[in-house]
């Protein structure tokens, strides 16, 4: 594409994504609802001035591993240990419930074959931790208790969910599976996200050297952007989704890092390191400084994109089996991730919360469909049914919390939301 | 390419260029250098790490019309108009004494043909203002009276470089030229730069009014951004380059701007719109502070990319020819700036300063070349020559001004340059 089309599109996503926020705000709907409704507006479901052009994919992409990394830098890992086994099973119960209950619906109630089936019951395990997030933002409840279970689950989510991409990929292909495979992935993948936050820890140790000596501007941000984008490789190296990276690498940067399960398992040296490790409030807060116009102008690239992908116009509108399969698909996927948020010991009100949040499918189920389509294992009726399941899974959701919050926000159930100062915040 | 491998280039990118950067400011040398060098050595010429990826070259281009957004911004209308016809003169005079002795030296001293003598001539006219800018920013120099009439020198030669290379383009491919088509790109280019600051002053206001009552953070980082975006659009529509679409909203957004050229001429209203656009401070200050980031972490790619682009494998080092030609149009290319300094009144170490600072040619020069090349006018040799010209040429003056203003800088006739603290400095 020419480099002026290029500018003038990008002007047109920011001021659509801006102007429909700033709309959905004043009729006190989440803000992210206005970005994704400017992508549906002016990509190719309604106007097609934006086309899914790859400069701008990578930009979203950027935008998305930048939230990452604010949530990383957000995320207390203290009170992320606390929680427990609780993300786990909200994980494990949101990927097993709608993916059993999917599959066995496509391959028994609707007799489809074997392989779309389990592509049908793929798509519906996903959880799109970017708008599941964002959303909690725009209504200020990203720091509450169930916010900390929804973001590790969210996170352990998008795993599963690469994992069964992985597995069903090979079985598509081969038409077998070695588990040995899958747990190789696996292994990296934890692996991973155990070694790179301390990695990055180490080299931001390196990098605030270097800032306060430097004589030219920018360095730090520079450095950590570079961080960022190298974990988000690495991370998509071993074979984890490469927003895991960003996640990383902010958990690192955050103002509450310490490797707190090893210190739980008695890791021998572990205070000795946690105390080398110990976070610099100073470092953090210049760092969010300078990230944050950036995360701004990002990440509704991001959500405006996923917009731009929901093509309006791919779904058959007129097809009764469509309606069906999707009508029933809709019913697990609502229910399968709402069910999940129960399966852990808390009170109703933050069961319901923690299920409603893993409820958006977004880009990442998105990305299951369309594999399943450009590989012929998905036909027209069957992608259209999973994208109708898509859409109404991703806008739902920050109406659903809206009401719920309005509703049930001020019972002691669910505690007043944490400021997110983190200067004033007490470290526990 | 694939998204991870466009992260890891990046991540390089970044690296390589903050990390050389350093090492040239401890070396003495101007950070660009370090930068160009980092894209030298990153680039085809050597490791062959970093190609001229599609999506890095539009970074790139968002840098360099981000820098010049900030440029504007600084820059003081006020002081540019009491610069009056000297940076006129100067852009003249930097323009036209290359062009025709390098005309003359590749028509009738190396017997070339008609168009690739005059291809060769146009690239000797190009001034990068990215590269000028940059070192007077490196060198701290960028609010001295030399600099206001350099840049006002090199916005003006950048205009007059894409008039030359339509005028040219368009004589290689009809064989003729009608002044008329010239004209009319030229009147849409003084039309374009007089016009748009004011609208975008008013549209500047109107996103002012919008991010005080906003709710959600990030608007006017956003809406400014979409405001570049789209002049730089509007530049290239009317012929212009897209660059100056960046400078003229900077214009706008700066502290410092007034109508003062109308003001001058005494045309109605003007105090009164004056007035009316009376610049705010306070938005300023917190637009600087939020771009800030931004134009840190994208002009570096703009820099690099140059030296990317640089490919020094493309000259044959061992024709005698190529090194002939290249000697002389250096001299010509070197001298055509400089001298072209000492065609205005002023002391003659302000003089040196100007002529010096308009020599780099950069990437502007390189489109020139890239373009005859491309395009079957110039052959390799020819190219390869004037590449030699470009890389000396850009590399050179750094080293010249640094060592220009050690020895020079301290002199009366060298006002001490103004500290870059737009809070401090007096409005004049």
């Amino acid at each position: 594409m020419e480099l002026h089309n290029f500018f003038l599109m990008l002007a047109v996503l920011l001021l659509a994504a801006r102007f429909l926020s700033e709309v959905a705000v004043r009729l006190g709907v989440p803000a992210v609802i206005g970005e994704l409704a400017a992508g549906l507006i002016i990509g190719p479901s309604l106007l097609g001035w934006v086309a899914p052009d790859a400069t701008l994919k990578i930009l979203a992409e950027i935008g998305i591993i930048l939230l990452l990394f604010e949530v990383g830098m957000d995320t207390d890992v203290f009170r992320l240990a606390k929680a427990g086994a609780k993300p786990v099973v909200v994980a494990l119960g949101g990927f097993l419930l709608p993916f059993i209950f999917g599959f066995v619906a496509a391959y028994y109630g609707f007799d489809l074959s074997l392989l779309p089936s389990l592509f049908i019951g793929g798509t519906l395990t996903a959880t799109s931790i970017g708008i599941t997030v964002r959303v909690l933002s725009d209504l200020k409840r990203r720091s509450s208790d169930e916010a900390q279970i929804v973001i590790g689950a969210a996170v352990l989510d998008d795993i599963l969910g690469v994992l069964a991409l992985a597995f069903l990929y090979q079985f598509a292909v081969l038409g077998e599976v070695t588990l040995a495979s899958v747990g190789q992935v696996a292994l990296y993948i934890v692996l991973f996200m155990t070694l790179s936050p301390v990695a990055a820890k180490l080299i931001s140790w390196v990098i605030d050297h270097f800032d306060r000596r430097s004589e030219s501007p920018g360095l730090l941000l520079t450095m950590v952007v570079s961080l960022i984008m190298l974990f988000s490789y690495l991370a998509h190296l071993v074979g984890a989704p490469a927003i895991m990276g960003g996640f990383a690498a902010g958990i690192a940067m955050g103002q509450r890092f310490r490797i707190t399960i090893a210190e739980r398992l008695g890791v021998p040296f572990t205070p000795l390191l946690n105390r080398a490790l110990a976070p610099s409030p100073e470092l953090a807060r210049r760092l969010e400084q300078q990230m944050r116009p950036l995360i701004h102008l990002y990440t509704p690239i991001f959500f405006v994109m996923v917009g731009v992908s929901l093509n309006l116009n791919a779904v058959d509108w007129t097809s009764a089996l469509v309606w069906h399969i999707s009508g029933a698909l809709l019913l697990i996927a609502l229910l399968g991730k709402w069910l999940a948020g129960f399966l852990i010991r808390e009170n109703r009100l933050r069961q319901s919360a923690i299920g409603l949040s893993m409820i958006p499918r977004g880009e990442v189920g998105l990305i299951f469909a369309q594999l399943g389509l450009t590989n012929g294992i998905l036909d027209a009726q069957q992608y259209a049914a999973l994208l109708i399941v898509i859409i109404i899974t991703t806008v739902l959701p920050p109406f659903a919390l809206k009401w719920f919050y309005a509703k049930w926000g001020h019972r002691a159930e669910l505690e007043p939301p944490i400021e997110r100062d983190r200067d004033e915040s007490s470290r526990e």
